[in-house]
């Protein structure tokens, strides 16, 4: 029997970025990383040898095919990525430090992405032999066509039992095509069975005012279930920001009427901290796929997590083995030899 | 009597260049200028001692300050450049070699330029103390707004009496908002009292089919002074590419009833293609406001463009004594310590 | 119908260099590439659209790890590559410029690739669906295990009726594990059908003195095929190196009993020398497959040749419209736009 | 009515330095800045929108010219910047990390601002429309000239009431050309209207002992107010260096009688150590013409002083809004979108 | 009278890392460094002043080449380094951070100093006016030769009085020539006069089981002693990772059957992990020389090992005024000017 | 017997350059090269396996360090560099391309090597053991005490019998220290035995106007040896420019009453123009001392410097057998594998 397909859903964007902690007023050359938040979910899992598929949009030019040999680099099936005539997303950041906040400024609403639509998708071609779908809020805040593509897929895909993970990630300064975020946001969590995201998700989304406690975390979760019946298990990551480059993350989950909760882990000189929530999913994905019970599915992810933030790029390239390790409490980094 | 300055109007872009001649999919940095037709004409004019100003948009975030702060290190007065909510116009280029071609991929049309309107540039206070207005037929390309706000000020400028050179510099895959290039450069070209060109873009503008010699050159200069009364003088820059990196260059222009042409120059290992016709334009105007008489002006305009290809970057950074060497014939290259 | 795929076997070794023309011994970084004169080819097959699999070893690390991303970057199937314990192949390379030459020093003989074996590769598995082999007298050069492998898959092969394009490549400072270089490429370009090379594989293999003007390719052409009757076309290059950095290069084939030969294209500033035959092989097979006579067919290898010089790294990345442009003979290297 | 300007006056020097923590028998490349300590003031008050003017010497080569570029990009206005023919001074600095201290060597001493002298600095000009002068104790330690022109330009600020800023900065191993620093740094102390110093530097000047606490601060400010009646306020800030990128930052002020102080701000993975004492004096002067009370002032100076800590070069690139959130106790370095 | 040498003797091998934190698919290039475990120890005590000359084989082609200029660079003899037909040995290593370990990956088992032999080395040429001769376990788990070599070294060196440093440095993973680790280690460290290791360097020797306190340590030098009476002098190093880049270490000694013991130094933000044990060693060795007494010579190591960790690359390149200011207890990084 | 030593003595000077054909004002890293012209010539003669001293001052400082390590890694036997409390000099070049000239500025004149004196040089032991001193005109134009120490050493040199090679480089910019360069010129080369230089150098020294052919050649060289009879050879290069990355040079000889001249070199894709002249000087000097007679010797000279146009830096890193092939006419720059 041959292994089903992962498919995940999402911009593909380009970040830019002056080297080191420069500002760009300062700089003269960037380095560029492809990503994507849904993208990212992708380049992880086939980093852990699972077979998993993009649906996307990149510009018709020698970025979108930069763009595509990126994804092929780190195993993604490109097989239904389009080339549209629209330049695509980006996004420059300038990192900061300690004290210092990272910006970023975004170029993407007229992008390849927000003129996808759901003639330019397959979703019957690309739904076979796919066993989980994975999507964030941040696709149908881009345009009503992403909207309208996304829900589209989301509806077959419900319908043919494939597991749905859904990290709805609203920010507010998105949404500028004419939708509220919370209605859209609220209908498309309906279309799916597993829920990444805690007390600030719910909250957001119902209008509730949970509390940032066990307490809090394990209510909001019963009331997502209530409302969205079709959701069966809801995974959360915490963090605990000290610093640009001082981070503390640790992760708990509510499944079958069970709450779990994994150590915290303390990353003190992050390199790269873009990117660690869409390792965090994926290492969450990996252990459901693979069979993990939740206690080890959510150490795992928020091993994942901790491991992004030592990686340059949007994409995490740990491996399953290196997880393995953090995520059973070896934090030495002792050199492999 | 203070010196009075010159004016430029047009998009400040940046541009995106991996390393060398790597081309992007097998790049992880890209080196970045901020330039744009007019605005290197500015920073051209800035390093020969003259007051210029230019008028554009920039993003309203770190984007449009780097800009900013870029064209103050030129020396260009950015009084009148606004800061807008859409991002900063870019483009990609991969540069090529030899008989490999360079690509450019544009990110433009919904940029902080192309959203320019008439309102908000203050044209009588832009033109107060102003004695020449630089154009291009880029700008009123991009939008609508960007051509109003452009006929405003020309209309204003003939009134007041300024020298106006106008660029025309026809891209028929521009012009995407709905009106005739041909149309559009035609209007300005009648508000205009300096052209910069030659047989292409009179055939481009009035139809015609003059020969690409010297005879072709001068009747064509007639044709246009007949339609454009207001068009005093021609200025031509002939070109020759033998590669990518090996191009032959010679200026000839028409002017009270008079041909004068430049000695052709060659350049043999071109460091940097783009922004070599700005550096023409820049050096001819330059010419016209230090006094040089026409063979002098196209002479310095020839070597100006000619030293261009040499540097790096979309702004000329060569000095007036450099130049002056080189249109004296000087192109040993010899070290100066 | 699905498209028939290209299969090509041979060493995936990393290329190391100082940056520029430096030396070593003034460098403190090197850029690397991954190739290998067979991955090139497949890598230049990928750019041109073509299903292409290669097959080979790479190193059980994180080296051949990148080895593996970058090929998947082209587009190759990596599906017959093996991971073993012996470190991935190497070569370190200063760049000459001009009269200095270039200069390479090997790391190979105890690599990944000369531990390749018959048992490591499923010659049925990997021919089925194939209607390409390619190969170069690089492989079984090697070691045993290379040759033996490679006579395994080439006998298979020619039973199956698959084309195989045999690229002799006699490099005498190579064959070190005993056998000799002549009888074993003489061996397989008798199970070869194809044959890419010219005067000078002709007399190394033969033993012969042909001239190297156009009768003595002919004559050469025609003993090679009355002594390797499976051999029914014959390719060549023919190579003028003016400097490190200055070439002249044109193609002449003997196909059918019929002599065709192309312009000779001018190279004056050469980004990379490395390649530029594998480029030529993989013009002409994509010109074999996509139907091409021969004159096009070598008009095209010899522009994809010719391209190669001004890319850096081990593979062509140039797309066959830059190459069917340059091939129709516009070398004017004019900016796209 | 127009804003006032602030004028500073000072050497601009050039920074060199190999990358990261290498170093120089390591290197073979140097990244460089332009500053020094007044030129960094000057370049932190153009960041903030003040209108600043920098009076110095540059070198009369490309070098000073890229150093005018580098002030201009920053906002500074370079009227009042002479070109001499003697090179620029420049310093080299190898950065160390956490116990390895930082070293720096000078090539100073011989150079265009040690060749300033009075007769090159119009100071009736430079002070029209001028509200602050600012002047650190480098500058008078440089040569005569040096000092001769300070005095100058202090004696008239004075009589013209403009507020004056003196950062006294004792370094014994500069003041080589033959002048007591103590003396020379108390008389221009005496023509100053407010003090950037605390302990250290009132002992140094005045020989006193004064303790490191709260109270030796406000002993040593009440005493240098009595001896130098000019003196209406003191600003203070108190470093911990726990190693050489780890470092505690407070400030405290004694002025009218009041003594205020800041909380402690610790900086874990400093960025850049250089100007961050400047930083701290911009601040300060834009909290002072802002209308600024003093405990919202020095810590508005604190925050200046510890984004600086991550920021690579001499100027202080945060801007009024990013300071003021640090100010107001915001230090999680949360990313902004 | 003149200066004794030092003498070492190992393999000279290439490090090849991707910049900062990348991982080698994410890269396209690499810095290098020359070192090696004994290498690194003549590099440092070059540093020092010392005389030393190393002992080994590189590469006859342009690597060998930059190997040699690169020791020549430190100050190390080179007159007994052979340049042998076989490429220099060499590793790879991706840099981890915080949690992330490092990882290495080596091509060195075919190397050119795998290919040493006793009779490429005249040991008594090598050892006339040498006073110290300084190994480690790494070099006998090379080869046959590697170890034959060193052999002979050693004994001709306790024939005529040298003082003989080991550092057994036992990797389970090298000694893949057929000989066993423990026994040839046992056998060369009976030839020894110093040992430089601690606990686990016996326990693993020996076969023993002390503990790793105070008086495990003390009880396996006494047993190290009575095994190997020629062994006078047992001093160690104990570090604890916290992370990839945070790491404690302190030195302990048992000497004339007195024990010592240093303080801890913590290294918060480790710039370069690698050859911080040789330069423990080198700091050893110089204290050994110069007359420290015991206390002050592992002092002055375990500073040098501190220092090290703010290096980048395989030789500790801090000056014995720099370590001993470490050694005094000066922490702080305080700028030097 | 053991082979004697060639010694050279001159500045060591930093040269800073921004990458590529960057100009200053737009660059933030600068590349840097020790080098200066004498010791050019040490460097070049260390790769060619002479044994080599060079005298000179350097920085007492981590600069000078980096030099003496520089220097060491040539091969360099720095026994007679001194270490003084003044900065190394140094200067920045701007590297042109094509018709642009590379620019140079200087910051030497109170450096380390400006502050030398014959207290400093013990020119017996430099002289001990040395078959040959070299000089250059440089030198005595820095200060008076650079004059007096050369000229101790010539006098010494010119009593031992040793020969003494003197390239004049009359460069009249530099000459500040009150001396008249022509006369000590004349002097020195009073002191000489073979002289480096052609029609232009004579002329320079002997208010002459010789024509710059062959016979003007031999006219020059005739009248210099009348005027000092210790000069029995003369050697020439001459150069022409056709811009700044192509050049053509030959070289010719008038000794022993005989004239000898070499084939014209092309150089078209110059890499580094700086020390080609010295590249030549020490092909000579190689040529000298290897016992090649005239013809030889000149042939190599030429070939020196010619290969030396490809190699960055100041030093010819080109290898005797390198230099050999080109010498013999083998210009293709073929690839060596």
């Amino acid at each position: 029997m041959t292994q089903q397909k992962v498919v995940t859903f999402g911009e593909v964007i380009m970040r830019l970025s002056p080297p080191g902690f420069d500002k760009m007023k300062q700089s003269r050359s960037m380095e560029f990383f492809f990503g994507g938040t849904e993208m990212n979910v992708a380049g992880s899992l086939a980093q852990f040898g699972l077979q998993v598929q993009h649906v996307s949009n990149v510009s018709n030019d020698f970025v979108g095919d930069a763009a595509i040999s990126c994804m092929q680099g780190y195993g993604i099936d490109v097989t239904h990525i389009n080339k549209v005539n629209h330049p695509l997303g980006l996004y420059f950041m300038e990192a900061g430090s300690g004290l210092r906040a990272s910006q970023i400024t975004y170029n993407r609403l007229h992008g390849s992405f927000a003129n996808i639509s759901p003639d330019l998708v397959d979703w019957e071609k690309v739904l076979d032999g796919c066993s989980l779908l994975h999507w964030t809020g941040i696709s149908p805040a881009i345009s009503e066509g992403a909207y309208q593509t996304l829900k589209q897929g989301l509806t077959l895909a419900l319908k043919k039992g494939i597991t749905i993970t859904a990290d709805p990630a609203y920010r507010s300064n998105l949404w500028q095509y004419g939708r509220s975020g919370h209605e859209v946001l609220a209908e498309l969590i309906g279309l799916s069975t597993v829920f990444i995201g805690g007390v600030n998700e719910v909250n957001e989304i119902l209008g509730t005012a949970f509390t940032h406690d066990k307490d809090g975390f394990i209510t909001a979760a019963k009331r997502l279930q209530e409302t969205y019946p079709a959701i069966i298990k809801v995974y959360d990551k915490v963090r605990t920001g000290l610093s640009a480059t001082h981070q503390k993350i640790f992760a708990q989950s509510w499944t079958e009427n069970t709450y779990s909760k994994t150590e915290e882990i303390e990353i003190t000189q992050v390199v790269d901290r873009i990117g660690t929530g869409d390792a965090y999913a994926a290492g969450l994905i990996y252990g459901l796929i693979s069979g993990m019970n939740d206690p080890e599915a959510i150490a795992f992810a928020n091993a994942a997590c901790a491991l992004k933030h030592t990686i340059a790029g949007d994409v995490n390239l740990a491996t399953v083995q290196e997880i393995a390790e953090v995520a059973n409490g070896n934090h030495s980094g002792r050199l492999k030899r």
